[in-house]
This record gives C-alpha cells, sequence and structure tokens, in this order.
C-alpha cells in the first residue's frame, strides 16, 4: 500500500489545519502558466468520456445502463487529482513544536448532469433536487466511515470562483478535522443554546422574517435573505425555516423545496449580475458517529445547530486586508442587494 | 458634522466584524462593469498630480519643497474612497439580536515612490527602508487615537493581488476592533507563553533555523522561511530573530535590516515566479492605548507577541472549499517552495 502522500499540517498561530497536498507538487513554471487559464476543448464530464474518470462510486442512471458508461444524469467519482486519500489511518505525529497528520479523506467529484453547457440556474427543479439527493445520500454514506470528522459539500461556478472545468460539478472533500469555519459555527449556537435553549439559526430566520430588510425568497419551508453581516456583495444564505441539524436528514421533499429557493436565488443571480461566478457551501453538523463525546455531543447538537447553505457570487478580488484580518470590506449593504435580487 | 455612513456589523455564526461601507454602495451594474479592469491612462498618485487625492497627511520630501505639491520620495494621503472614517464616535447598538457600530476607524494610502512603473523589488534597501519608516511613524501617531484597537499595514501588489491603481502603493486600516486573524494569533502566542514563559515566534524562528528545511534568507537580525503550514503556494514568513512585539518600536537599523530581506525574498518572488502578484501584512501587537485591561495587557503582550510580515504570491484562485471551511489546499510543500526560492 502506498504511503498517503498529503498531510494535514496544523497552523500553530492561526490554530488551523492546512492540507499540504505535496502529490500534487507544483513547480514554479507550473504557476506561470496557470495564470492565463485555457479551457480544453476535451472534457472528461461528458457522456461517452467515463473512461477518463476514476471508476465511479454511485450514478443515477437510466435503467439498463451499466456503470462507467452512458445512460447516467448524475455521476460520483473520486477526484482524479484528490487532495487527500481514503486508505489508511491518520498517524498523529510531531514534528518538533509543529503537528501534523497523514491526508486521510475523500474528494468526490458529482458530475451534476450530462448537458456540458447547462447552468444550475437555467435546469428544472426536479433535476437540482436530484443533485441534492446525490450529496444528501453521499453525505450519510461518508459519515459511516468513523476515521472522518466532516464531510463538506460545495460547488465552484466558472474560473474566477475556482472551477478548472466547466462541465457543471460539485464536490465534496471530507476530512478527518472539523474545519475552523464550522468549528466557530458549532460553537456561536452551542453557546447561544446553553443560555438560551433556542437555535440560533432559528432566531435568525425569524428575525429575517420579521423585518423583510434583507429578505430574497421565502416559502412555507425555506428563507433565502443576505445575511446582515454580508462579508460578499449578494451573498445570500439559505435555511430550512424548520429546525434540522443534520443535512443527511432531510426528506426528498425537503430537497425538493431546498432545490426550488435555490433555483430561485440563482436565477436571480444570472438575471442581476450577468451570471456570475459564484461558490456554495452547505454547513451541516460534523460526523456524530466520531465525536470522542459522543453521548454529550447528540444530546446537545440536534438542537443547537441547523443545516445551511451559505451563495456568494465572487464580484470582487479579495486583497491582502481580508487575508491578513479576516475582517471583511463589503461595498453593498445586504438590505440593497437584497432589495435588488427580490425586485427583479 | 456627517454621520459616519459605514457600519462595523457583528456576524452573529462567525464571531467577526464585517466592514459594510455603504458609501461605496454598489449597483449590480457596477459589478459587471469592474469584472473588465482597465487600467486608466490617467495616474492620481504620480507627481503633479498631488491635487487629485485629498490633502496629504504626511511626506517625505526634498528641502523647500511645499505640501501638496512635487518633490516628495513618500505620501501619505487619506483614502478617497475610505471604508472607514475617523470623525465620531463607535457609538455600538443592537438591533434585534444582531449589534452593529459606526464605522469609525482611518483608511490611508502610503504613495511608495513618485517612480510610477518601477516595482518593491527594483528598488533599493535604503529606498525600502524608507517606506518601512513611514509604516512604523503612521503607526505610531495612529495608536496616539484611543478609539483604534488595531492598526493593519499591508500591500496589495498586481490587480490578481486587489491593486486597483498599479502606481506602487500600500494601505494602513485602523479599526476600533481587533481583527480575528490577529485575535487568533495573539491568543496562540498568549497560551505559549503562559504556560511555558516563551514567546511562541522566537520558538518557531529557533527551529526554523535548526531544521533549515524551510529558510529562503537569513541574516544575524531577520529571518524569511516558508511556514510549516503554509497555506499558499511560496508563502514567507518573516520575523525579527530578536524579540520585539510592537512594529513602532523597531529602530531605523531594524528596519534596514527588515528592508533589505523583504527585497530579497520579493526579488526571489519576480525571478522564480515572473512577476506574481502579491500581498503582504504586518502582524503587530494591537494598540495597547485603548485595552480595557491594560495593565495586564502590557504585563504579558511585550514578552508574549512578535511582529512579523506575511507574504505570498497570488497563484492559486481561492475556491468555495477556502471559503466554507477556513481550510487551505496547498499544492506546494513548503519544503519545496523553499528550496526552489533559495537556490535561486
Amino acid at each position: 500500500m502506498n504511503e498517503p502522500s498529503s498531510q494535514y499540517r496544523f497552523d500553530i498561530l492561526q490554530r488551523r489545519w492546512v492540507i499540504v497536498a505535496s502529490e500534487r507538487g507544483k513547480r514554479p513554471q507550473d504557476f506561470v502558466i496557470q495564470r492565463d487559464e485555457v479551457e480544453s476543448a476535451f472534457c472528461p464530464f461528458c457522456p461517452g468520456h467515463e473512461d477518463k474518470t476514476p471508476p465511479e462510486i454511485t450514478a443515477i442512471r437510466e435503467s439498463h445502463t451499466r456503470p462507467n458508461g452512458p445512460g447516467w444524469k448524475v455521476r460520483v467519482v473520486p477526484n482524479k487529482f484528490p487532495a487527500l486519500r481514503v486508505e489508511g489511518h491518520p498517524e498523529k505525529e510531531a514534528e518538533g513544536i509543529y503537528d501534523r497528520m497523514h491526508g486521510i479523506g475523500a474528494h468526490e467529484v458529482i458530475v451534476e448532469t450530462p448537458d456540458h453547457k447547462s447552468r444550475m440556474a437555467d435546469r428544472s427543479v426536479d433535476d437540482i433536487a436530484l443533485n441534492l439527493r446525490v450529496y444528501r445520500d453521499r453525505l450519510a454514506d461518508l459519515t459511516r466511515d468513523q476515521r472522518l470528522r466532516y464531510v463538506l459539500i460545495f460547488k465552484n461556478s466558472g474560473a474566477a470562483a475556482g472551477a478548472s472545468l466547466s462541465h457543471p460539478h460539485s464536490q465534496i472533500i471530507a476530512t478527518t478535522v472539523t474545519p475552523q469555519t464550522v468549528a466557530l459555527e458549532l460553537n456561536a449556537c452551542h453557546e447561544h443554546y446553553q443560555v438560551k435553549e433556542r437555535c440560533l439559526i432559528c432566531d435568525v430566520t425569524k428575525q429575517e422574517i420579521a423585518s423583510r430588510d434583507r429578505l430574497v425568497s421565502v416559502d412555507d419551508r425555506f428563507i433565502a435573505f443576505c445575511p446582515y453581516a454580508s462579508r460578499f456583495p449578494f451573498e445570500v444564505f439559505i435555511a430550512p425555516r424548520f429546525h434540522q441539524h443534520d443535512f443527511a436528514r432531510a426528506s426528498d421533499q425537503d430537497l425538493r423545496g431546498l432545490a426550488a429557493v435555490l433555483r430561485d436565488v440563482l436565477s436571480r443571480y444570472r438575471d442581476a449580475l450577468d451570471d456570475p461566478p459564484y461558490n456554495f457551501i452547505i454547513h451541516s453538523t460534523p460526523n456524530a458517529n466520531v465525536h470522542p463525546r459522543r453521548a454529550h455531543y447528540l444530546e446537545t447538537v440536534e438542537f443547537d445547530f441547523h443545516w445551511h447553505l451559505e451563495l456568494f457570487p465572487r464580484l470582487l478580488k479579495i486583497a491582502g486586508f481580508e487575508w491578513g484580518s479576516g475582517f471583511y470590506i463589503n461595498p453593498t449593504p445586504p438590505e440593497d442587494a437584497a432589495k435588488y435580487l427580490r425586485n427583479l
């Protein structure tokens, strides 16, 4: 068995893990080339090219079609250049005052549709719901692996948002540590619950519905609004109005509701912002199967946390101030952004 | 007096302040235009155009030249479109479950040289040292304002790094809150000191000198190395080898030493990475004049913290995974990056 080639390394000042993926190791020349990106003519995600990806993990297929051939509607494959690998054990180690462990995890790609040119905003609600069901089922499956503490589902759309291939796809990265951003949210939610015995995100959604100033879209099951402290212009937060901590517990009907509001927001982005590059991320609860204090954890997190989807167009260049401070300067008040999006 | 038009807003989930700069308020159309950036032919930072910036705060000038006219070597002006304003009081307020305060602070631009086309890597050590002395003196001056808790000095070089004008310049943003990134570092340093009675950053620099694997450049006063948990390929951390917590206390001689190592690293970037866009940020101690527990703070922070400069070329597009997780995937191990830079 090969030694896993990437490492998690602990940033001793920021108290954050970084993945150093040495197998992808790049020489300076590679970066010089990367700056002038050109889309290649050949798409490994298009039907008929199934042999150009690693063998599929799962797919939603027409009946009587075979794995790794055409006939699929959604296809999940391992990332061909994974940042993390499933094989092996973390093997936590010190290196002087530093800390590291092997790069254990999962890195999967969800090819959302056979249609190379389609954008999520233009697809049907049923079609998007199908993608969301695949997200949910992969999350549920990956959390059976007790080594994996967190499963992050995200989408990069457009080169400026970090997509290296234009065929519509999402990604899943499962890690042996809970990401810092999620840990901060869990903490805030936990402390709010400890004092108030209410879910912080339920409180936030109620205030947003009461004030209406930042609402983009709302129905009886889901809400989309521009967050009060939006980091980015036109950032949107989508959450169920009912309390649910774990995205893996969303029913097919829940996911159809999410698909409808997600499609609505994405089509508002397309129309207001000229089809911008964007990212979205799903924040769900960490994997309860691996938490070291499992009993205590399950006791509280079901009431504490509330899954949600964070969505933002990539309109501004992020500069030194943001990277060096964790601060953000947002030139568009969320009230203005919501009004534009709402009134389309 | 005008009401300050920007606000600090507290992100209730991430526990981080965001600056919402409503005066810069942008409509969707503005973003559509911004994506195809073109440098304007007219440069407001060039000699002879001094009336195109707000009146200068300070400048280093040839003798017998007058403020706001030519004859300067370095010129500091208020940002024409400031994210924060000096006038007024924070006026902390709740808005339901949210928190906000007025956008009080300072936002200054340091025009580094009259020479529009020069790059920092190509300038002389004396010239760079002159910039660093201006940074230091502005930091010392701004910390006299007891409302300002933190002064962040940074540089964006190149459009991809967030520079909106190509004339060489740096920026200073002073805020009424300590940025989250700095607070995390202060915390890590403080806890290390509490247990070990040693400075964490002194310990790190010593280990880097002992191992040599990640060293880029070192002399008897300064060290430049690729950090163990580098977020970005070719990230570099520059620190004095002697313990000093506050950048405002650096002597002219210290700053000449810093200028030499900074110039050395920037010229290695230029040669190895084809003159990449980059950012650097100086992390110094917060303003001791305003800390609510001033006595306790001064007691410890002089030994705890250690100013440094964080420097990184902007080679990769930052995607949804990074924004949504606080994680970073670095394809170039810092040992490889340091070796490339060192061996030039």
